[in-house]
C-alpha cells in the first residue's frame, strides 16, 4: 500500500490506488469503486468494514503503526482501502462531456488544485475531467483527498496533448474555451449553456500560444485591484459555476 | 523569527509577522507593509535587499540553516522578514465595507482556506475580511502564503461575534449575507450589486442557526450531482465573483 501511495509508476502497473480515511472510503463504497483490501485498526467505524466486506473487499485487522506505515498522510485515520483505478480512454471522456461538459488540465502539477477542479466539476455537473499533458496524477493521494470522492464518479481520462483534444472536442460538437489570466473575453459574457470543455493550463505558465489559438474561445475572469489573478483552482471553480448558473438547471 | 512562525500568541504581543519567500516580500513592500527586519542567504535576489533597505528595513545576511531555523517552510525560500501587522478595528472593517463589500469568516480554521478566501476578496473588489469568532489567525504564514499578497492589501479585522458584526453592518447599510450548503435563496437570484458582507461558517459546521436567522439573506449554491458541498474557499469564490459579475465594474 505504501508503494500505492507514493509512487505513480506503481499506482499505473497495479491499476490500483489508496483510499485513506472513513469518511473517503465511505464515498468510495457509494459510488461503486472496486476495492480489493482494507485494513482496519480497531478504532475504525465497524458498519464501513461490513460494507467493505459486503462489497468484495478483504479487510485485514492491523495496528496503528502498520496504518500509518502504509499511508502518507501526517496523521493516519484508522481505516485505509486498496481500489481499483477507473480509468477512461479520450474517446469516452470526449463522449461523456459531448453531455455536459468537461475540465481539461494541461500540465497541471499540484494535486490539491487538481483535486479541488475535480470537486468542482463534479458540483457543477459536468460530467469528465481529462488530465492531458504532464498533468499530476488523479489517483496521487493528496488529489484523491482534495476531491472529496468526485474523483470516484467523474469519467477521467490520462494523456493526450492539449491540441488533440481540443481538435476531438470540436468534432464532438463540444465548444472548448481556452482560459487566460488577461486577454480573453470576459467569461459570463460567452455562452456556457451548451456543452463545454474549459481548458486550464499550468499553474506556473498557463496555457500554450498555440492552444489558446486552437480553442474555440478563450475566457478570462476580469478581476478588480493589485491581484495578479485567482489560483487555477479557483478561477476553474468560478467557470464551473458560471456554466452551471447560465444552465439553470438548478 | 520562529516564535513569530509557529506561535499566534507571539504574533499579538510583538504585532509582527513573518513574510517568507521573495515573491511575498515583493509584494509586502509594493504594498507598504512595514518590514522591521530582513535575514537573508546569498541566493537572495540583490534587488529585493536594496528595495528592503530603501524601505527602511535592517538586512542580515544568514547561512540557509540559520534561515531555515526561522521559517516554517519545509523547502525555505532564500529570504524572510518580519513584518507589522496591519489590523483594524471592526468599526473601520465594516466602514470599509460599507464602501465595496467584505467577507466575514466565522470559527474558520484552515489557515489554506481562509488564504484563498482573502485571495478572492481582492479580486473581486472586496475591501476588508473579518476574522471572527475563533478564526484562525491571518498572519499565520500558511495563510499569509495562500493570499499571495492579499492580506497586506486589505483591511482586516480579528474577532467580534457573528451576530454582533450582523448588527454593525446593518447600521452601516451593509447587507449581510449568510451562506448554508443548502435552503438558501439560489446565490445568482440575489442582488449583490450593493455593499454586500458575506458570512461564511467554518469548515466543519457552517454557520450556528441564530447566525443565518440574524442575517439580511441567506445564499445557498445551487449544486449538480451527488457532491455535498463545495469546501468554503470554493463557495466564497463563487459568492464573490457572482457579486463582481453583477457589478459589472470590470
Amino acid at each position: 500500500m505504501r508503494r500505492l501511495s507514493g509512487r505513480r509508476a506503481a499506482r499505473q502497473e497495479e491499476g490500483a490506488f489508496v483510499v485513506d480515511g472513513p469518511t473517503l472510503l465511505g464515498e468510495a463504497l457509494s459510488s461503486g469503486v472496486v476495492l480489493s483490501d482494507v485494513i482496519a485498526t480497531p478504532d475504525a467505524p465497524h458498519d464501513l468494514l461490513t460494507r467493505a466486506e459486503a462489497a468484495g473487499a478483504r479487510v485485514h485487522a492491523v495496528t496503528a503503526e502498520v496504518l500509518s506505515g502504509a499511508v502518507d498522510t501526517v496523521t493516519p485515520h484508522a481505516v485505509a482501502a486498496i481500489a481499483r483505478r477507473a480509468v477512461s480512454g479520450t474517446e469516452q471522456a470526449v463522449a461523456a462531456a459531448a453531455g455536459s461538459g468537461a475540465l481539461v488540465l494541461v500540465d497541471l502539477n499540484d494535486p490539491g488544485n487538481a483535486g479541488t477542479l475535480l470537486r468542482a466539476a463534479e458540483s457543477s455537473g459536468m460530467a469528465a475531467v481529462l488530465f492531458a499533458g504532464d498533468s499530476v496524477d488523479p489517483w496521487n493521494p493528496k488529489c484523491v483527498r482534495a476531491s472529496a470522492g468526485a474523483l470516484f464518479r467523474l469519467t477521467i481520462s490520462v494523456g493526450g496533448g492539449a491540441r488533440d483534444l481540443i481538435d476531438r472536442f470540436g468534432a464532438a460538437g463540444v465548444t472548448t474555451v481556452a482560459t487566460t489570466v488577461r486577454g480573453g473575453t470576459p467569461y459570463h459574457e460567452l455562452d456556457l449553456t451548451g456543452p463545454v470543455a474549459f481548458v486550464l493550463g499550468s499553474e506556473a505558465h498557463g496555457l500554450a500560444a498555440e492552444v489558446v489559438e486552437a480553442a474555440d474561445r478563450c475566457a478570462s475572469i476580469p478581476m478588480s485591484g493589485a491581484s495578479e489573478s485567482l489560483n487555477v483552482a479557483m478561477a476553474g471553480t468560478v467557470l464551473c459555476f458560471e456554466a452551471l448558473r447560465q444552465r439553470g438547471t438548478t
